[in-house]
């Protein structure tokens, strides 16, 4: 893989972009090493401790949230333009029942420091050990947020990941 | 003030590394219109229920503290590198005790959606609305970061502000 290591704030700027849309790819891992994939499109970066931290929003209710509680680490992919149709679907199957990587021919390689693989084809890939959580506060979160949001009480954890590595492709550093 | 609003992303990676080095500008307001300024060199940009959000984080100790949990805003402003030796002061007196702004000849300019005020010399300004706000857990903060940085148990209180708009100087648009 023609990669190589970035400061985690080269590109920053892009990956929140794309976050918004089409979305990122949220890559865990159970403890047997059977990766799985969802989409996001919320999510912070940032420093606190003085790490870089990429914070990533889960609810309970995702096969993700048990993945992450399992291994205690993630990967955030950015994804190319032509890859929006593998992005939007990966949003909207669970990984309980489907192997989204051979359905969308995704492949994953290992990465360098955490137990969840990274996704080859994104030209930018996070590798994050979560550091901190935090559950969203029922009571604090706005009451118009409550309504569209979470009106069967799933509220998100939010997991701070440490990030350990950036890669990014050498065609675009 | 010759500047232009831009989207929250154009300057994120700029905003994150100057934030690490020498630190951005924290400014907040009491309710009768008395602004104060601190340091931060950690925080985080994103997005929550599709909203641009950059969370700061205050210590209970803090004057800014209070202010904001007064009026429930902020702005962060983002300094020029010959302003480095006001950011470190901004960093080590209290706005209890100090004018900074008259001590550093920091200009403040009204916000356009907030109530705490922006600084002119700054050429890139968040305005930031309190949207939600979670104190840190001690007991799910890593024991190397406790004995760290909060051996007092002063823990930081994560404030999420929504993004009203950012200002940037025309000349580095």
């Amino acid at each position: 893989m023609s990669k190589v290591e970035v400061s985690f704030v080269k590109y920053v700027g892009k990956t929140l972009e794309l976050m918004q849309d089409p979305g990122l790819l949220l890559v865990s891992t159970s403890k047997d090493g059977k990766p799985n994939v969802m989409t996001i499109g919320w999510g912070f970066i940032g420093v606190i401790w003085y790490k870089p931290v990429f914070v990533v929003a889960v609810r309970p209710s995702r096969y993700t949230y048990k993945l992450i509680e399992e291994t205690g680490d993630f990967t955030v992919n950015v994804p190319t333009e032509d890859m929006s149709d593998i992005v939007e679907y990966c949003g909207t199957v669970s990984g309980r029942d489907h192997d989204k990587f051979k359905e969308k021919n995704l492949k994953v390689v290992p990465s360098k420091y955490v137990k969840s693989p990274i996704i080859e084809q994104c030209p930018i890939n996070y590798e994050c050990k979560v550091i901190y959580k935090t559950d969203l506060d029922s009571s604090k979160v706005p009451k118009e947020v409550v309504s569209s949001f979470y009106p069967e009480g799933d509220y998100h954890t939010l997991y701070f990941g440490e990030i350990l590595t950036v890669h990014a492709n050498k065609t675009i550093t």
